[in-house]
């Protein structure tokens, strides 16, 4: 059935709080009286030892006296007193608790040590436990409130997941402000047992039998916010939140982008996908709306909850002033939106419906007269058209504003046409009223038009993603995917990887990673048909003078060691070497290198000769592991300019043939291969083919923590990877 | 004494309404009610023909036959009327009009020539006019509400100029909502003949003499917030914005981003520093504060009245939830502060005043229980430690948590210490009292951190500005800058630029414009003191192979002409030629594409030899003239980078050291200058000659539409002008 059937939580039977409490003041008895507020529909018990009753209830001494076995139970007594209690609910058979106990982790040691005992306390009697030092959780399907925060009681289609307690607390006064209702609401606290992707499974699990609110004025799916500070498992994360947000629209915010790891990368790759930027490619991946702060995410709450999301990006503002019009407009494209273009059936209409003076052009001004018959015929012309998805309304409390009727019109228009209309009703005192009637019909208005227009412009980017992944879909089945991709020598590979492993020079960091050098990741691009120019070790001024006889010029000389990762800085490179003054110059230079180095750093160094690849792009391709998301591939500009340019695309592995496009598409460098001022495109179709074999090279051989070639040079005739590294870890 | 004299508009002992109505819906009404209600003490008349009295007060049939000349008119009447009317007002002597009346040059044709009207008519009697088409104007220090809008009277130290009447009636709305007051409120509306400029003007002089509110809640200095539409002259407006904005902090709203010129221009400098991009600059350079939105505007006009911009970017963040407070955290950075670091003593305060469990390290959890006591230790403690500059004080409304008097206590430190506090009590109707208690005490609040946050950034952004004027002030007394720009030959200069003007082919856009080739640029920049390659216009491959022995290879071949502008488009240059077989073919290439040229679009092109310059950083460096504020130079990456990089760093003319410093300093290849990845550093004091010797060719030559040296190239030993072009006008 389910994974982790949570089912009790939500809608239990049956609720037992433990520290149940006569004064008004604690947790223990907030949480009684927000479960009878509620008028939670089951049974409720009450368990403490130094009371008879509280509220008419009767108290319990021990939770094994009591007369059932509840389907859930509220612990909210000392964190030193809890695992005693919880192994009275396990022996009495209750498999779901809430713990809303501070003093666990988050408090120090043996705060830590306490909570591990309460995990194996859980484990030994197969209790799920939310929290600990959580708010609780709210249910308006099962008409729970176990939490001991105030909560308004108003049905919705949202679900909520916070770590944070008091998020939910301002959310809870922000909702109950605006009218806002939800279904769920789940605090996850220290996570103990219960983490975000159980609750999300469950959830997901739980949507296949739909069946919520049938409140006409909802949005038709089911959205989700999230407020995390932590995520534990990144990979089941994000395939769990892929798939619901196929349906039901994801929202999360995820602060700590300024505590990005500090720690040096061996790549490129590594230092350049930073664990906020790799963060950004996950949620993208999984269909995944980021919020920037607390405004987007209560602003997305409202929008997703009480609109559909639009169907395309044609947008029309109607305004009653200029002013904001104008200022709106400016947000539209930059919120990917873009004003839809009113045709003459539509335009006539205006024509007819509006004053002289008034714009009949998007943006529409109704002028500052305007009562609320002309919005109404107004927005009703523009609804009326077919390519126009969604509108913007703006009212400035102006002499002769009907802002109560204005927000009524609305409304009627909003059930008739069935588009989103968001609203900007701005100012203070003069709006209330109206942004009352606005909310009772759960039209989503916002204090300022920039703030409707990005909620819009957000929840045309989870459209967009959904109708985005169809068309990768369809492409699959059509067979344009991966078409290219042979197969790559995994046995060549693996024997490329063991010689490096052997080779104790290599080792870094505690002897479990280590480095391969350019021979060998050249050796590892070959297997898997990824061509390097034309390269041989030399050991004297001859060998090079054969090499150029042999290959031409220009020719490239470089010192290769496993400890050599950042050869520019140690100008350990020397290109463009046409003649052989110019070739006995830059070797004895490098000669000279390699010993100082011998000296100074203790390792040896090796003299590469290459051909020099000219007249091509220079690129950068890598992948690196992350701790919570696995392999990521990043692709952009190379060279010099992979630091300056910024050019950092990222996307969680596997890359198939739809991906690698939009990787090279989304890049800066993308400008540069495609007949960029007169030149002629450069091949691309070469650049989509490495990409998916180094991505197929890595999920064959995972103990690759980095790889990356940079530069990767792309020609009007091949590509080549011109340098090479990689770290293998110990697997 | 004042350039233009405005005082009237603001402490006028008489007023006349001309269209004082009876009917309570019209403007004329309106304006009159708002005087009485705001008991304004000097006399009020009222022009009617068609009343007797309103309100108790006589109408005049005609403004001849008012006993006094009023020091102030509002005209109210429909636009056909208002001519006559201004006859009138102007033989009676009266020097100051407001016309609110709409139907000029924003209702089409017809409105145009009737504003033309009203203009001449002005001139004739000496009248200042602001509007038509606007609000009105609001004086608070006049008792004077002489607008059809609806506005609270609350004292206060803000100015406001609107081009728009509904931003001014939604600002009016939220600001009596939040009791936020100000002192000027002037709508400029067509602005026909007072301009934005000519208020700020008035305000500056008028500033001199000091003397306004004593509030101690208020900041010491006077915000100006400016939403406009339009900038006609963007020089003077720049130039009394600069002057203003070293005391006083303005603030503007500029919409209009997604407008931007469309215009295809000749150089790079044209194209990527367009018109937002300059504006952007122009507002930079003027110290004035730039608002992204609505929310911004309204956010700023609140903390810069309430609050002192911070001394210093260290902040500290008390919240009694962490959740909130690591949001916080993401946006301290990101606006410019940072998270300032607590001594020891302040910790020792902090450790002894708060329970085990809070976090006394910024940003600081007083806990989920705290109580305003609780706030009021942690909040004293912090603000007492001198490098603490600011404090941004959370607060979620928990079980126990004391709004009001937690905003209570921080009214009382905000007293005490005068250092900026903004708040962010979140949520809904749980907070509504104790922000009231906020804004009683001009303690600003926002609902969520990062809106305090922000404006915080914003209001630091002021102050560096001013301190960065005051270095660059003494850096000049200090003899640093400008030192090694050697007198430009101006003769050279001009004889070249007459070159130019007489050679009809170079003609453009209507012969009202000339391209200089590069032959010509080549002369300026030598003019300048500017080093070019050495070059040579050739005719056979003799005279290549000529001027490679004399200059040794390797050597660029390129085709010049005024017509060919976008050289690499055409692939009109060849780079890296070193040997004979090299060079012949390049030569013959160009000389096809030369006379195919000729065929296809008529014109002559010159094959140019240039020696190549190897080993440096390509650069983009150029000046163009934008229509609002004149000469604005732009530097940034250079050669094919320009277009990829958009490296846009732009600055007024004219450039000093300390500029040429800030220019390169912001770029994005600045990285590749200063000894990256090892590389030594390269000599960029010869970058900023260049870059100040260009700006003062251009402020004598003002006629230089466009000039840009692309690639102008920085190695070790020298900096090059490897190719240029120039555009002048006719003058």
């Amino acid at each position: 059935m389910y994974s982790k059937d949570l089912s009790k939580f939500f809608t239990p039977k049956s609720v037992a709080i433990i520290g149940a409490s006569r004064d008004s003041k604690k947790v223990g008895r907030i949480i009684v009286e927000n479960l009878l507020n509620w008028n939670f529909k089951g049974e409720i018990y009450l368990v403490n030892p130094n009371v008879h009753e509280i509220l008419g209830y009767k108290c319990f001494a021990d939770y094994s006296l009591l007369p059932v076995v509840p389907d859930l139970a509220v612990i909210a007594i000392p964190a030193s007193f809890v695992i005693d209690v919880m192994h009275q609910i396990g022996r009495k058979g209750t498999k779901h608790v809430i713990i809303v106990s501070a003093g666990f982790r988050e408090s120090g040691e043996e705060g830590k040590i306490l909570e591990q005992r309460a995990i194996e306390t859980a484990e030994l009697y197969g209790i799920h436990i939310i929290g600990p030092n959580c708010l609780g959780v709210v249910s308006v399907e099962g008409n729970l409130n176990a939490t001991f925060g105030s909560v308004s009681k108003h049905d919705g289609n949202l679900r909520f997941l916070s770590q944070s307690g008091a998020v939910a607390t301002s959310f809870f006064d922000f909702a109950a402000s605006q009218n806002l209702g939800f279904s769920h609401f789940v605090t996850l606290g220290n996570k103990a047992n219960i983490s975000e992707v159980d609750v999300l499974t469950y959830w997901f699990e739980e949507g296949q039998k739909r069946n919520f609110t049938n409140d006409q004025n909802l949005s038709t799916n089911r959205p989700i916010g999230i407020y995390l500070e932590s995520i534990d498992d990144g990979i089941g994360f994000i395939n769990i939140a892929a798939q619901i947000s196929l349906h039901d629209p994801i929202f999360i915010l995820k602060p700590g982008k300024s505590q990005i790891g500090k720690k040096a990368m061996q790549s490129h790759t590594g230092s350049l996908a930073g664990e906020d930027n790799v963060l950004d490619a996950a949620f993208k991946d999984a269909g995944i709306i980021r919020c920037e702060g607390l405004e987007d995410f209560f602003d997305l709450a409202k929008a997703f909850s009480w609109e559909e999301p639009p169907e395309g990006s044609g947008v029309v503002i109607i305004s009653n002033a200029g002013g904001p019009a104008v200022v709106a407009t400016d947000f539209i494209e930059k919120e990917g939106l873009h004003l839809a273009e009113l045709n003459n059936k539509t335009l006539q209409r205006l024509k007819k419906a509006l004053p002289i003076g008034a714009s009949i052009h998007n943006p529409i001004d109704v002028l500052g007269d305007a009562l609320a018959m002309r919005y109404f015929e107004a927005l009703d012309a523009v609804l009326s058209q077919e390519d126009v998805y969604a509108a913007i309304v703006i009212l400035t409390p102006q002499v002769m504003t009907e802002g109560y009727l204005t927000a009524e019109i609305i409304a009627r228009l909003s059930n008739q046409h069935r588009k989103p209309i968001l609203c900007s009703f701005m100012g203070g005192s003069h709006i209330v009223e109206a942004e009352k009637i606005l909310n009772l019909h759960k039209i989503p208005n916002f204090r300022y038009p920039e703030r409707a227009i990005r909620a819009l412009g957000k929840m045309w980017q989870w459209r967009l993603r959904s109708v985005k992944k169809s068309l990768a879909i369809q492409s699959l089945s059509i067979g344009i995917l991966n078409q290219d991709v042979s197969s790559i020598n995994f046995d060549a590979v693996n024997d490329l990887i063991e010689i490096g492993k052997k080779d104790a020079s290599s080792r870094i960091e505690d002897a479990k990673s280590c480095v391969l050098n350019s021979f060998l990741t050249d050796g590892i691009f070959d297997a898997c048909g990824i061509k390097n120019p034309p390269s041989s070790p030399v050991n004297d001024i001859e060998d090079c003078f054969g090499f150029v006889e042999e290959h031409g010029s220009p020719i490239v000389l470089k010192l290769i060691s496993p400890h050599l990762m950042h050869k520019t800085e140690y100008h350990a490179v020397k290109t463009g070497l046409y003649n052989k003054d110019q070739i006995q110059i830059a070797f004895n230079k490098l000669k000279n290198l390699a010993s100082k180095l011998e000296k100074t750093h203790g390792f040896h160094a090796v003299i590469q000769i290459q051909k020099q690849v000219m007249n091509g792009v220079e690129l950068i391709l890598g992948i690196k592991r992350d701790i919570s998301f696995g392999h990521v591939m990043m692709f952009g500009g190379g060279g010099i300019m992979a630091d300056i340019l910024q050019d950092i695309n990222l996307k969680l592995l596997p890359i198939d043939r739809f991906n690698a496009v939009e990787l090279v598409e989304n890049s800066k460098v993308y400008k540069l291969l495609t007949g960029f001022r007169g030149m002629k495109p450069y091949p691309i179709r070469k650049l989509f083919i490495v990409m998916e074999r180094l991505s197929d090279l890595v999920l064959n051989f995972p103990e690759i923590a980095e790889i990356e070639i940079n530069p990767l040079i792309l020609t009007y005739e091949d590509i080549w990877a011109v340098d090479g590294k990689a770290i293998v870890t110990e697997t």
